[in-house]
């Protein structure tokens, strides 16, 4: 087997992901054997998900204090690695065999060895934003029937997991997003009770005001910024956040301060930053039902595929402005 | 019985509360008498508690929104009420008799009339850093032995007694405030590992840095604002960070934007609001540990104590500049 094409981070990224921070290379040399002695898989890789956070992996100067778990960036000239679907190909572990569908982290090219595959399910569905919603939604907000529910990137691979979350939970859930075309998705696809367009929303605290008159009790929030600061006005008592991502500040030279804080206090808000990885026990058994829901059609998801590695630039870029409609996934190959 | 001298409100505070925004008025007339048929106790009020939280009772134009507990401010003319101690002279009630000490809500004035004495307590002992500090540090931080906790305001009311718990804890704990009088008070009287005056440190950064090389388990935030946002990027993985108070927000037109929410995700931690009076059916059980604690010496409490009703105005101001060292309490009567 000859040829790997691979997506390379050609710099650091700074500010607004462009096109030109990566590169198309494909390497002309064998792909290497699985060495004799060690337990590892080969992989064809399938599919490839955008996911956000790995804006963090791409800069430099990103924060690495104690406690993150983002230490090991992407260094310019190397292959980016992010969560796929892929086919094992050959196997010397005995766990795995030529044929299964495995999911977890992997190359951002059409084949990948994997040393200790011990992180790799094996099952055929991306998961981070599924496991992000079900742990961030279930485990961190501790949902009530007739809660008011509040999501950003109401559309996203998150977001609209969340609602559809939300509604078997019989809550009141309202979502927002940047396109008439993701607010009808929000509402007739995910069926939340209500959806708005945050970009025609000139007065935010209006908006929310409407949607939500006695206030908010869970606020899932993938966006961060601007929208977090109006939100904690308009929690209720003992409300909840769950802090998922912060997408509008990632490209920013410096974030955007919060200036609410203190309504935390008097209306004993909870905010909680979590790491879905943390939940890694739980994946086999998210997975069990995920595919149930799917299967028996109380769940749906949308992807937005962009076609072959030649595109995985520009479908990367496209995710921070809002250009997927539902969650970004590239097709390296369909078998 | 004639005259009773009280602290009021003289108009709404705008930013720093000043001396002239209370007067001292002394009403000539006879001290009502509990009308027939009702529960009421009439009070005499010994101590009364300078609470940073009042501040926000004593504007126009404060927070409103739902689930905030300060819908009701005091108005011009009317009198302050905060906790305080006091004796009963005169009750109607069948669980309070003349000469129980109780503590409770009560006016900042010498007598005072409670219809509804159902939430005082029979005890002699200001309690709500107390509870603040307990229910903070010990519910919502659940503290482990061996974790590292920062307290700011680490002489006053409240950081005075997480210090001390979390020595009993077995907690590395360090402690920031404004004078040298309370780094050493904090250092030798309450037992902190450690204590640093913020003002003499140009780099908070570098301060932290030095007292928590290996980052922050747990910060029990009493000042919000820039410390808050420099301590984000210093917590370890699964931190948490109690909100008790803010009070270097309290009299700004503007609160300080914080910048650093986003590590919380990669780093897990939580932030929560909370109000101590949520905590009301574990205050018969705390006080009973705290006057053990206090008897047999194993919790030193400081107090600074303003003498009379005719210093109350300064002393609440001044706790807003750190004057005080220790709780700022007023005695308006010893018996």
């Amino acid at each position: 087997m000859v040829g790997n094409k691979q997506v390379v981070l050609n710099n650091y990224v700074q500010g607004w992901p462009k096109e030109g921070d990566f590169r198309l290379q494909c390497t002309e040399t064998e792909i290497e054997s699985i060495p004799n002695g060690s337990e590892a898989v080969l992989l064809k890789n399938l599919y490839l998900a955008c996911d956000p956070y790995m804006r963090h992996r791409m800069c430099d100067n990103h924060i690495s204090q104690p406690g993150t778990i983002f230490k090991s960036s992407f260094t310019p000239g190397s292959v980016l690695v992010g969560y796929g679907v892929s086919r094992v190909i050959q196997s010397t572990h005995p766990d795995f065999k030529e044929g299964d569908h495995v999911w977890g982290l992997t190359g951002w090219e059409e084949y990948t060895m994997i040393p200790n595959p011990e992180k790799l399910f094996k099952i055929t569905y991306t998961g981070v934003p599924g496991i992000a919603a079900h742990v961030g939604f279930f485990n961190l907000c501790s949902p009530k029937e007739g809660e008011t529910v509040y999501v950003s990137t109401a559309s996203g691979g998150v977001g609209q997991l969340v609602g559809q979350f939300a509604k078997m939970m019989g809550c009141y859930v309202v979502g927002s997003t940047s396109t008439k075309e993701k607010v009808d998705l929000a509402k007739d696809k995910f069926g939340f009770s209500d959806a708005f367009n945050y970009k025609e929303e000139h007065d935010l605290n209006a908006a929310l005001t409407r949607y939500f008159p006695e206030g908010i009790d869970i606020y899932f929030d993938n966006v961060g910024g601007r929208m977090l600061d109006e939100v904690l006005l308009h929690m209720k008592a003992h409300g909840r956040v769950a802090a998922c991502g912060m997408i509008s500040q990632y490209n920013l030279e410096e974030p955007e301060g919060i200036r609410n804080l203190f309504s935390m206090i008097p209306r004993r808000v909870e905010i909680k930053g979590y790491i879905e990885t943390d939940f890694h026990h739980i994946y086999p058994q998210y997975h069990e039902l995920a595919i149930k829901y799917l299967k028996e059609g109380s769940l749906d998801y949308v992807e937005d595929v962009a076609e072959g590695l030649e595109n995985a630039a520009s479908a990367y870029v496209g995710i921070f402005h809002g250009r997927n409609v539902g969650k970004q996934i590239i097709r390296v190959a369909s078998e």
